[in-house]
């Protein structure tokens, strides 16, 4: 459990109210990472050095749109502004450089970190010391091109203390879904400690038996993967809330 | 490429036109697999022999429900039909169990193989010889308990040949994603492989360079993690068709 | 447990007793295979199309020397010829191509399974149906060219049957060590299969509980990596006969 | 390239000229790490919460003896001690705890870590900032048990500075081999990592082209496994000295 050096036991609650883009254009890199492809990808690709991934934002839109290379005349997506980071300090003396990520948050990447999306964090230190950046326009899966439509942002949110409970580690929460992290060196890893984290979540709440747990999610898990090209991988598991309603 | 027996280069497109259960049962596992939680937890799972899950089906309403547990008194979840294996007969001269998959389907377990959407398989051996089975009524994400909600169904299905072209491995397509399996020996190499395909098949219908696909793959890429427990791992690499539709 | 078709539970044990190479060349590849270098690596390397990897091999000296190349002026190693593949018929209907492995042996690629190695196999079918083949005249850790130094034996064996007893799985025995293989389809669980194979067979012969086994694998455990390259990856775990010595 | 913050280029040199245990005692745990072993093991094993891995060191005799328990009444083992930790500063800001390792070394548990092992390191600070500890009297290959034979030990060791070039990551070289540590998140890519940075040293040294650097290792390379227990995975890739003296 975590406790703050002065043993206070609680968990920091983020809701992001409004994550809205405040410039007109998105930088975005364009090679796929090597976590994302088969080596033999890798090694036949053939990568046009002055390609430029540069995007116009129309947030009142909600529209991306590149600027056109050749293959790509007229490409737009829909905009879904995300927080690439939000963390906590992480425990004891440790430093982590802003691409890292752990149990206190950090570049987890999921682009399901939006406006709306509630953030509960362990408290390690007094004063939690809250930190959040890398704003992107829009973002696939897994980050496969390590980075997104990277940008800049206005955020509002509230913070909240739930004293006397500690989360062990950061999850979230959206409308829809309860969600766990699963952050570890490799995506077996992260798949399992993302499982096991929200069935110990999900089976408190709910007083539920081990049986009982698995087979809920057994029906209703569903997995992402947010992240494949940072030190750590941060793969996602989400069950819907309404599925857990009829539970009570 | 591949080629029948007979020297054919050609593709067999199978269309799921409707999946409704036949029984009003189904039977589920209730224990997790090694491979979706931490040796931790299933080192401390207290699981109740005795638990039983099995389900009432009504198709009709679209809803499973868990005959009573005392944690579970009434759980219901959506029924979501899907074809747990189709295949075509393996290349050269390899028999399969029925538990196994590769570039010729198999055991894929992607919970949108369901009505409505389209397979392509490689063609290795004259009449392809589809074959299909192990419906489930629901199933989460990377068959966590080693089951879904299985049963059984009536299938109607179009069958299509097309000559001249042969897709590399197992294909899919639904009305709003193109889909590819990456089936493979562990989940990194899943993700590789489902990501490399998808890139190969959409730079080749659009006419991208690797830049142009690594961009828009940065965007939009979706991953679901199909399979977890079975001989190959199976993760689903998904593009959608509304970011295509502004490429042309 | 292993039993054949009709029921009866055996172990073969084949000991190979002369393995002699019958040609003065060899053939070895000269490019790294993709899991034993990093994607950079690969991306990066500029192999040479001309380059070949001819070996002459003089078996009364045990020397091989390669046919010069610019770098290579007078390259020689010694010899240690082993088995790439040796096997008996796997269980069930399976069939496997030569490449691959499996708990029936196979395409194990292990660079001690030389003269004098014993081999211990289950017994799946009537006969066995043992085979060999694939010989090395010399071969690194994990195959990480994909080939050895390719050539052919003349080979005496001797093989003995087991009665009443099945081996789980393929095993070996050597001057100094009993040795575990681990086939699986990834690195991580061949190593957690080749060592719980290996403590579950010690455990039982030395009437070891499971602390006492954990104790004595964390002081003389060794790991070899044999396999790399082929459908399966193989690790080798390992226990010197002279600690085991000290526990009668 | 490293370069230490007063921008200088430089390798540490450091040879464990003599390593003698001071004390006659060590201690060692006795379960298995998870990734030692499959899940399946771990939930079947039953350890004896009371069992105590208590050594008795005779240096002189280079032997250390279990306090008996039922099961091992006597068992000896050779004495082999070795440095679990030597590290100089990590980069940039970065601290670590004394259980990791990476490019600077650290927890590297590499059971040839002896005297007579000449370690080199990149220069990330003025002055580096050496330093080394987590002596084991003996320890099998991975650290299976999370711990080797732990005591202490009296240590001798000379220090030098090769200016104007900096080794990208920790490597050694004992009397036989040169050594290439990779550190990584898993297993598979700490293979990826030591073959990668052993191909580039020898590759430079003996300036060989990248298929002659693939063709010699292919013969001679072996791997050994560190480490399985800590927060990053240790792989060593070695190639005998003796092949190598062939080249020039």
């Amino acid at each position: 459990m975590a406790h703050s050096k002065n043993g206070c036991v609680a968990t920091l609650v983020v809701k992001i109210l409004k994550l809205r883009t405040n410039k007109t254009t998105a930088r975005q890199g364009s090679r796929f990472n090597q976590h994302a492809v088969t080596t033999a990808y890798s090694v036949a690709a053939k990568y046009d050095e002055s390609f430029s991934g540069e995007w116009m934002l129309d947030p009142d839109k909600g529209i991306a749109t590149l600027h056109a290379s050749e293959g790509l005349p007229h490409l737009t997506v829909p905009m879904k502004t995300m927080l690439g980071c939000i963390s906590v300090a992480p425990p004891g003396e440790e430093q982590y450089r802003a691409t890292d990520l752990g149990v206190f948050g950090g570049n987890l990447d999921y682009n399901d970190n939006v406006q709306g999306t509630i953030l509960y964090f362990p408290v390690f230190h007094p004063g939690a010391l809250l930190g959040f950046g890398d704003v992107h326009a829009a973002m696939g899966d897994g980050e496969v091109v390590g980075t997104g439509l990277e940008t800049s942002a206005n955020v509002s949110f509230t913070v909240d203390v739930i004293k006397g409970y500690a989360t062990p580690q950061v999850r979230a929460e959206t409308k829809d879904y309860l969600i766990s992290f699963g952050v570890a060196g490799s995506v077996p890893e992260s798949i399992q400690l993302a499982t096991a984290q929200l069935a110990d979540w999900v089976k408190k709440d709910y007083k539920l038996n081990d049986s009982e747990i698995a087979l809920v999610f057994g029906d209703v898990l569903k997995y992402e993967i947010a992240e494949l090209v940072d030190p750590h991988f941060d793969v996602v598991a989400k069950v819907p809330k309404s599925a857990l309603a009829t539970l009570k």
